[in-house]
């Protein structure tokens, strides 16, 4: 697959093709996040909501409803739906460990503590549910229920691999599909869903939202090595500091020798790291090819993401869907 | 409302009666937390479920369908869920901060870290929304996804409201209501909509619910100081020593001089405890009888649930659950 990058940002265009309705997912967001006992809700939310505004998944779920024909509005509902289980993640995300804040790790709760992060985390969860509840469809709750567990259990199965240098390339892409992909998948699915779409059609939107999320997650995981060209720039590092086992690493590690497994060991292992150390990690990667070797991975997934979409039925949507596939892996040269 | 304790415990002859269907939640409970990918997650479940043996949530749900004539298998998967709502709730509530964890509170969480019990709950909360939509009736799932997100909010009210002393009752059982009754309200609701029951049947099973989840929290709170006797013992004072305003508190409160009221101030507000603070608060609820009219207050709503299920079909359900009323306050004396 070349890079024909699109001349405008894909998901700007589908933001502007879908603005009507995105306005109303957001007031929507703002009128569900509100608390009248409990102000300390918006207060919390507020800053993620609209820092966050990119809105990538809940447009995944409008443009795969009107894709396939949906002229109702429920999908406002399961976009916002989407985006406060997102949302919640992210403030779950940022529940810190005593040893992990003496690292000194910067995080959204510096600005509310652990408890608030937490309850106000489970409030948006709720809300979700109750959205979703809201559209009325037992497949789409099907879906989007499987879709949280897969999520969680993402997030445990990270948890307990961190550190490990025997995380395998298996185990990565399962945490991926979990803490990221399933998100994407069922954001997309439930669109096609709530349009009757066909099972065909259905499946698809699921495939493309899977491999979509994969490949963003890969391109994240290669962009804190600095990208393909492993150039230390700002927030460069921050998996390496926080000793997490990513592609990158992990194909490094499979043709490490001797030495190199040794500097892993002392340094994500056993996380004794020392200045130079994050240049070091970047001589490996680079020695191996293994950012290359990433990028070639990311790419393969934006692929599968792009003809997956070609049962859909053509149009400026599904061109925007398929743009977006090329823009994600696009952000590293 | 006089206390005739009947003199077997009515929550074990509820689960006797209920045996079977209690047995099968316990299996369904343990066969949706395991894991195949990821352990640690029935590793962090086991102890809670294990330990908090006591399932009166499920029972209220086994016993509220059975009550309305319910034959089906459904009202398992319905008490499962409710069982694992109770139990995400315990984890998220052990999630510490720093201040706390300073301050040497001990907790559930000591054997594992902040970020397990969060996602580990989340796991059980997405597992408990697969369980209800298996059963089928969006209203159950109209009715659970209300409860869930009042107990957040209850939670995050409590959070907001702890170590202020001008927290009132109405306040107070705002988060009671949510934190705590929320929950029984449904358990007990959703077993009679799954039963099909009459809506004056499901109103009357809400009220018994919340009642009693009132009355269970009140207790609770005033066992923290002892009990109507105000007597010194095991896990006495935790509420004290954490500044949570409770009612027996915010009775005293009510009531306070100035001599009080700066004793309140400097021990729950700016939180500077010495020894012999928790004699002296004590002292201070016992001279306003703050103690006996929280007990008062316990047997009120205890006898409003008792009232409230006046209308269900006579029997020897009907009969456990009066008891259970009576029982619940019998625990303080």
């Amino acid at each position: 697959m070349s890079l024909d990058v699109p001349e405008t940002n894909p998901q700007d265009r589908l933001g502007a093709y879908l603005a009507e309705e995105i306005a109303a997912v957001d007031v929507l967001i703002r009128a569900r996040m509100a608390s009248e006992h409990a102000p300390r809700i918006p207060e919390v939310t507020a800053h993620l909501v609209d820092a966050g505004g990119k809105r990538l998944r809940p447009l995944l779920t409008l443009a795969s409803a009107r894709i396939c024909g949906y002229t109702g509005t429920h999908h406002v509902d399961l976009a916002a739906t989407v985006e406060f289980i997102h949302t919640a993640t992210l403030l779950h995300d940022d529940v810190v460990d005593e040893s992990e804040r003496r690292r000194g790790r910067p995080s959204a709760n510096l600005l509310w503590d652990n408890k608030s992060s937490v309850l106000v985390g489970d409030y948006l969860f709720a809300r979700a549910f109750q959205l979703m509840v809201g559209a009325g469809s037992l497949r789409v709750l099907d879906i989007l229920s499987d879709a949280a567990a897969t999520i969680a259990e993402g997030e445990v199965l990270q948890l307990s691999t961190a550190r490990n240098l025997g995380t395998d390339e298996e185990t990565y892409f399962r945490i991926v599909r979990g803490k990221t992909a399933a998100l994407f998948a069922a954001a997309c699915e439930v669109g096609g869903v709530l349009a009757e779409a066909s099972d065909e059609q259905v499946r698809a939107l699921h495939r493309y939202g899977d491999a979509l999320g994969v490949s963003f997650q890969i391109v994240d995981d290669l962009l804190d090595y600095g990208g393909a060209s492993g150039k230390i720039g700002k927030n460069v590092g921050d998996d390496f500091r926080e000793r997490k086992l990513t592609l990158p690493v992990i194909k490094a590690l499979s043709a490490a020798d001797d030495g190199e497994r040794a500097f892993w060991q002392r340094t994500i292992e056993r996380g004794e790291q020392r200045d130079g150390d994050l240049d070091t990690a970047l001589a490996i990667l680079g020695r191996h090819g293994a950012l290359e070797t990433v990028r070639a991975d990311a790419l393969d997934w934006a692929n599968t993401a792009r003809t997956a979409i070609a049962v859909l039925p053509r149009g400026p949507l599904q061109e925007m869907l398929h743009d977006l596939a090329v823009q994600v892996v696009s952000r590293v040269r």
